[in-house]
């Protein structure tokens, strides 16, 4: 028999998994061999640092539970997420409301309020804001009784969950009105950093990266016949809006607090408008599914 | 700001991680952000083969024990062990013998025997074999007091600690004598399934590949002086030879088993003799390490 070396060990491992029945798996798994042995080819992984690499993805998935997953907070931080939401609004037959990243504190488990409703439990004196905005298709029809899931870090900078894994706050689903509109109290939103706790924080440290999303509220929309809209919004004068460190922060998704807005619904309150366009849904919209999951839903599943 | 799209995002991750102290770390994963990006963008990942990614890394780390390395079993079915242990072959100042996969079943704790002694608790009628060998310098010159650790599996195929985590079976730890032969009476080795029951299993059964290992005796082996050698003997007649699950296998590593071999220290026995030649130990190899932990460590180690 041949022995195999560095030059002919990619042809061998492709030519074991060209049984693969499935086609898409047989290409993806073909593409995921050849860029992780160019890698470990381009750098010249030494025995050590493959080791390294085999502790640091075991320590990820040690810290993994139904309430944190490290595995989508390591793709964030290494852009991947980004990069998949922007590939699939590559895809989109009509340009919407472009998709931010869902992170890893989304929950299925949220609670369903009326249209007004404040989603904190407690709100410090000052710090209350009104939310609001219309959702349309893309010629600014108004889709009326939209799901709208919003949720956001509370006064601490945590989201509820980091603070007691059993609480449900700063949270909601909201549907839109015939006009469209959604409209809610809550806090200002505040920026935070990812959890530095675990082996991406380790990472991110040896990078010398601050670790920090700016200030955001994160939006989940759906109506039948339109495009999941995966989003957030994130306030224009956060001084890391540049420089998200799980780059999901944007330009076309930047708002203000308007102290004063006459279009408000609810006065009396420093207000932000946000209104979100969706795209038509395609057949392969159905089959594309959403850039992340609620962490507990992803440890339920079968592997 | 800028919009990130698939075509500016590497280039903003690359960006942000350029703060990195390490160069050498700087290095490594600004090239495994290139792949990631070029592998998602190459197959064009969607979002649900995104999160499926994510479920099968939390299932491969979830199923990792100190008796189980799940990541160093996707690393050794990917070829990716298989091609660490090539690159770092290439870097030897002399060609000793080639080198082998270590595999998740190296354990620290193996027990040190005397020469001659019989590595299994329990030995069926017939399958008791002699294993013998020299080891020598490049030139041939023996090398007396060298470490030969070797660990395999029992006659059901499973290593010890997979039939029960705190068991000691079928391993121990030789010296070389003053001619570097080392002695052991084991039992026949047998071909064998890497495990199937988690999530690469999975994957290697949509791959419609046979998960076989051909019958092997692994080998660590070390000396002052000389670069540690992880490497294994393969039975030449084994049907899986040729294609090993995972990539370990080699021409240069086949053995047979002698009925009857007149050099061969113990007589009556049917025998296996395999020679190994160890390279001199660079200053690289010391900082090159090894293709290869004992899990329980791995699990012990700092993140």
């Amino acid at each position: 028999m041949q022995e195999l070396t560095p030059e002919t060990i990619t042809g061998a491992v492709l030519d074991q998994m060209s049984t693969t029945t499935d086609p898409r798996l047989k290409q993806i798994m073909a593409s995921a061999v050849k860029h992780l042995h160019a890698f470990a080819m381009d750098v010249n992984l030494t025995p050590a640092e493959w080791i390294k690499g085999i502790a640091f993805m075991t320590e990820v998935g040690k810290i993994c539970t139904p309430a944190r997953q490290e595995f989508i907070l390591l793709s964030d931080t290494l852009g991947l997420s980004a990069l998949v939401n922007g590939l699939h609004d590559n895809t989109a037959m009509e340009e919407g409301t472009h998709t931010s990243l869902l992170g890893p504190f989304y929950r299925e488990a949220s609670p369903a309020l009326a249209a007004g409703s404040q989603i904190a439990k407690t709100v410090k004196a000052g710090s209350e804001i009104v939310l609001y905005g219309h959702v349309s298709d893309v010629n600014g029809r108004p889709i009326a009784n939209a799901t709208v899931s919003i949720w956001q870090t509370g006064a601490s900078g945590l989201y509820d969950i980091q603070e007691n894994a059993a609480a449900i706050d700063y949270r909601g689903v909201f549907s839109t009105d015939a006009n469209g509109l959604y409209l809610l109290r809550t806090v200002r939103p505040i920026g935070y950093s990812i959890p530095m706790d675990g082996p991406v924080g380790d990472m991110v440290r040896a990078q010398k990266r601050h670790g920090m999303r700016p200030a955001h509220i994160h939006f989940l929309v759906g109506a039948p016949g339109y495009r999941e809209l995966v989003t957030a919004l994130y306030l224009r004068d956060d001084p890391h809006l540049e420089d998200d460190v799980v780059f999901g922060s944007s330009g076309d998704l930047a708002v203000d607090i308007a102290p004063k807005d006459a279009d408000c619904p609810i006065k009396g309150l420093p207000s932000i408008r946000f209104d979100m366009r969706l795209s038509r849904e395609t057949a392969a919209d159905k089959a594309g599914g959403r850039v992340g999951a609620d962490p507990s839903a992803i440890l339920k599943q079968p592997a």
